[in-house]
């Protein structure tokens, strides 16, 4: 593994990333002894200035090959992805670095298929989770149809830190995901170089089943909004028939599912365009 | 007094002041016994249309005397706040509905310079902290060069709830919001027929005095963030040496100060743009 990457503001407004990039222009003196190089990216540093998700389009939903291929695309992020696609071409791993409304502590998520059939992901996610208690989301999608940045590398984390407002920083926040950050490098150094302890255990991994959207108005305002009871529950079980939303006079709806599941993404700023409420998962667990 | 103006949306993604306004289309069976008429109002819909704070210019700083006066300005809040200034006339109370991702509570705010010697503000106020724990925050601008919003009625209050990210709804924030408001229409109502009980008491009141920046770089980039001991602690004391920004580094920078303060908004994510961290203020106690 010769290149390792490491992106910020892939949503302009999500400014641990922005931060943590502007930092490490003065490269930590850690960094020099491993064994391959880090690069930084700002990906988006025109949303970036307008501290804003982007300016015309989602640019993490703009890596589709498809598209990368198609110069007849017009907004800025599509030209934005073409010029990144470029530059992470060949790079071994990369994290993508985001912040959520949701109450989601440091979350890694995985769109590709094999992501956690990989020796060095599995070590990591067993490591990050005993150290640095994050939760792994798995989310895979066909690589024809993978729209998102981390995709364009060969092996990708997109990493999820919040509760945080868009367009704001918070020092615990930052300071966390510095920290767990620099840990998971150092396991990557030591990965490649032979030295990684053998990490064993029981890994909890939350797939992603569906994504439920609000109760909406006939004109499509909310009709609904997530009930108290639900509000910052990310990762927690839901059992058929607990509160799932509240209307405007406070009437419960209930999850009507069959079976048990785990939200995530509860009450996300970032997806109420996308006209999700939040995801749920399944939860499974992985021995190692 | 024969109107009362009720204002959501001024901020397009302040939402819920913007969903009481769509539930409130269909008024509370009580508001019809009430001596003076309810009017309701979505002050910036392209920028809730939008989700975003506003289109072009923040529509509650569009609202100075010669702003209003002048026929050139181009943009689409300098038409808005013409087109509101107009409706609003004559208004005798008029309450803007706004949300904070400061933990501010409920915050009642006052930009007229006399708002906090008329008997009827008074009365709200009291009964208001006692039974729904607002604070009372008092900014005095001169009539002159009062730009916000409810200066274009006879007597303003602006509420201000949070914590909540912009752009999204909460369901504790909204109820607690929708109960203040209908309690305080109640107490005009009868304020109004002479049947409101005398408030007594000790009233607090923040008044403001200063506004404070983040540390920035020579580029204008923050160079520090809230420090983690001051972070939702709005309203609480400051003492000078207190800790009041951390650096990335983790280097603390204490309040220089020679008095005690107490601070509010503080880390607003709307006053990044505004180069503002918090807002100071002096505590007083008006007794009645």
């Amino acid at each position: 593994m010769k290149r390792v990457v490491i992106v910020g503001g892939t949503h302009g407004n999500e400014l641990s990333g922005v931060y943590l990039y502007r930092l490490w222009q003065t490269p930590p003196a850690s960094w020099k002894h491993y064994p391959f190089k880090i690069e930084t990216y700002l990906a988006n540093p025109g949303a970036v200035k307008a501290n804003r998700r982007y300016l015309d389009q989602d640019l993490n939903r703009s890596f589709l090959n498809s598209d990368l291929a198609n110069l007849e695309l017009e907004t800025y992020e599509a030209q934005r992805a073409k010029v990144l696609a470029r530059e992470f071409q060949g790079a071994e791993l990369l994290f993508d670095l985001h912040n959520t409304t949701a109450n989601m502590g440091i979350t890694l998520i995985f769109s590709q298929s094999d992501s956690l059939n990989d020796p060095l992901i599995q070590q990591l996610c067993l490591y990050l989770v005993q150290t640095h208690q994050v939760k792994i989301y798995n989310h895979p999608v066909p690589a024809e149809t993978n729209p998102y940045l981390p995709s364009a590398a060969q092996r990708e984390v997109t990493v999820e830190v919040g509760p945080l407002a868009h367009g704001t920083l918070n020092a615990d926040v930052f300071f966390k995901t510095q920290a767990m950050m620099l840990d998971a490098l150092e396991i990557v150094a030591q990965w490649q170089s032979g030295q990684a302890p053998a990490q064993q255990g029981d890994l909890i991994v939350y797939e992603h089943l569906d994504n439920v959207d609000y109760p909406r108005t006939e004109q499509g305002h909310l009709a609904g909004m997530v009930h108290p009871g639900l509000q910052d529950q990310d990762f927690c079980e839901l059992k058929p028939g607990d509160p799932l939303f509240i209307d405007f006079d406070g009437k419960t709806i209930a999850y009507a599912g069959s079976e048990s599941v785990w939200p995530v993404f509860i009450n996300e700023q970032a997806y109420y365009e996308k006209h999700f409420a939040m995801s749920l998962c399944r939860k499974r667990v992985i021995r190692f």
